[in-house]
């Protein structure tokens, strides 16, 4: 059977040369960097090249980057460690209402610890209102987190807009860049933030490894007390192989980024494009243009996304519905429910984010197969039957 | 150039086997255990074999395994996230002063944050005396941290002891199992303790894996806040090749045993007696017999233990002074200070931490070397000198 793959937002296979690169790692260059012998310095040097890598990739500086086990610890790191550091300054902390679990849950964590959390609507397309934003803004506000890009409906938001609100009124920002990195140029300045979290996940390195940039000497509880690892913001040894993976994967991501950019665009174009001329009562969710370049997400009428997911995968096909972490927890999507999505309409959600890897021809296999489902399904809804009178 | 490795404590080659069972999960069965579709839940059954393997190595159910990143993690997650969560019930922490950086700084972080927390003393071996710690448990006591082993000077607590008296007065009790798993017998049964933390580094397994037990239904604020991965105790895509790694090892640790602690004892007497017999004016560290099999530690008169290792490492030796995270960190060892070891001796420590793979032969050489270095820097040492009346 023909395999297609478009969940890139939840998962992609670690790349060859970000593997290669990695095994040496495991059994040969194996020493701990904390250790003060040749073997343990040569290792400590090789994070250093990675650390510069990762820096590369987002235009930041090495030592304004920290390794993570994942964009989810990042976020967490990001949000906890501002606030424990910054409560003396004020207890407010402002993110959007289409955060990822690993953000809103992080804050509604601080609402236990006699934090205020102010959550920010967003428009039909999934995007902050500056002006909003600046009225949210109170002077005991220490932090606003708001993602780059959103994996589940792919809208990009105006970051560097929303961030020059927070640098006049001398309140952190902080954007969760896992979607955005490796499929949009992403450059810490021009967005102008003071921290940003990445996964290896979005760009073909392991699960397991991200990143935290922090601008300059921010100051920042560590989420993962220890020894002095990562200049004593996250304990714990290394982790040597899948740091000399994301190295890698950072490299390679900078080379490709704009012949990705230029497939994905047209994939994306097709998908989209497709799916409007040959299925009735489907509703693009997310911004039209200001949306990742892979990114296609739907709400179907009368459709389970569900079920959808299920026959799709008969075929070979892999997509998603809602956002991957939270698939099997939720009924209803809260970030379809925040750009308004009747709930009804919200069930009927499907998400294609593509990759290099996916091709022209794959298109119009999905496309096939989707509508044959769509029918399928909409033959078996009595909502349907009795909306189109059969 | 021969190379004898004898610092595993610090970091252990990974196992050629762990390598082989990780690599299918980085670019073919990669896909997210959230997903709905077969490769996602292919891959979640997967997570729950390896939940049960690492489960099997300690005695526990699979429900009670928490994957982390890290030793470390595993230790912020059980002090921190029993903290949070009893917080109601007391404010009152009690550790060891021999407690690993993770342990003791994350116990330091809630002093900040009005906890008390009480530092039980060791005897000169290293050793809490459990009458010392039922005197120190008060009514607002919510947690004991003891560790099973310690990695500077190898002695092993009577743990079973030691809960018996925090169960006895309902506090719960932790101990971080990190140095002990894969070298002594591990049960959390008989140790009857109610949180445990491991680490992929102590069996062949790679850095950037660990695992908290955490008894039945126990309630623990994440560390790590986001979706509902790990029963909703801990967020991010889980690390799918690294988990099997954990899962390979736990099964080659539990056949492999007590071949290991038999090789590793016959070691350890060769390497401590013969010390004792070549060089003169030095100190066993840590509990002549309640110790680690492979760990052999020393303090040596008129010597600094770095320009040891470094003299050592001339000659293909890997030893470690001191704490592997803390080495570059702190001049005098918290833990050579705990057992009472005065200041200029605790200077000259020297750790050796052996695992299967070392060999007789190998002892030999690193007895050699060693009196030659020792010899070499006590004729270069003033102090010696004079004592000597040179």
């Amino acid at each position: 059977m023909k395999s297609v793959y478009m969940d890139h937002a939840s998962a992609t296979p670690v790349r060859e040369q970000v593997i290669e690169a990695m095994l040496p790692y495991f059994d040969q260059h194996f020493g701990n960097p904390s250790t003060v012998y040749d073997m343990g310095l040569k290792i400590k040097q090789v994070i250093e090249e990675q650390r510069a890598k990762v820096a590369k990739l987002i235009g930041a500086k090495p030592q304004e980057i920290i390794f993570t086990s994942s964009g989810a610890e990042s976020n967490n790191l990001a949000i906890k460690g501002v606030a424990l550091a910054r409560q003396k300054k004020g207890r407010h902390i402002i993110i959007s209402a289409i955060e990822h679990h690993s953000v809103l849950n992080s804050a509604r964590f601080f609402e236990r610890m006699d934090f205020e959390v102010t959550f920010l609507p967003v428009d039909e397309y999934g995007l902050v209102d500056p002006e909003r934003l600046s009225r949210a803004i109170r002077s005991d506000t220490i932090l606003v987190s708001i993602m780059h890009a959103n994996n589940e409906i792919g809208t990009i938001q105006p970051i560097s807009e929303l961030s020059a609100i927070c640098r006049e009124k001398d309140v952190l920002f902080h954007t969760d860049a896992v979607a955005s990195v490796g499929n949009i140029p992403v450059d810490v300045n021009e967005l102008n933030v003071d921290l940003l979290s990445l996964s290896g996940v979005s760009i073909g390195a392991p699960k397991g490894i991200g990143a935290l940039y922090f601008r300059d000497n921010l100051r920042l509880m560590p989420l993962i007390h220890g020894g002095i690892q990562e200049s004593g913001r996250r304990g714990g040894t290394e982790n040597v192989p899948y740091i000399v993976g994301l190295g890698k994967a950072s490299v390679l991501a900078v080379e490709e980024l704009f012949d990705k950019m230029n497939h994905l665009e047209k994939l994306r174009s097709l998908i989209i494009s497709g799916v409007r001329e040959r299925i009735e009562h489907v509703k693009l969710t997310g911004h039209p243009d200001k949306r990742l370049p892979g990114h296609a997400s739907f709400c179907i009428e009368a459709i389970e996304g569900e079920a959808l997911i299920y026959m799709l995968n008969q075929h070979g096909i892999y997509s998603n519905t809602g956002s991957a972490c939270a698939s099997k927890a939720l009924k209803t999507s809260p970030v379809l429910v925040a750009i308004g999505t009747p709930p009804d309409l919200a069930q009927g959600s499907i998400v294609f984010t593509m990759d290099s890897s996916n091709k022209v021809e794959e298109i119009e296999y999905v496309l096939v197969k989707l509508y044959l489902a769509v029918e399928k399904l909409r033959s078996l809804s009595p909502l349907w039957r009795s909306k189109e009178g059969i």
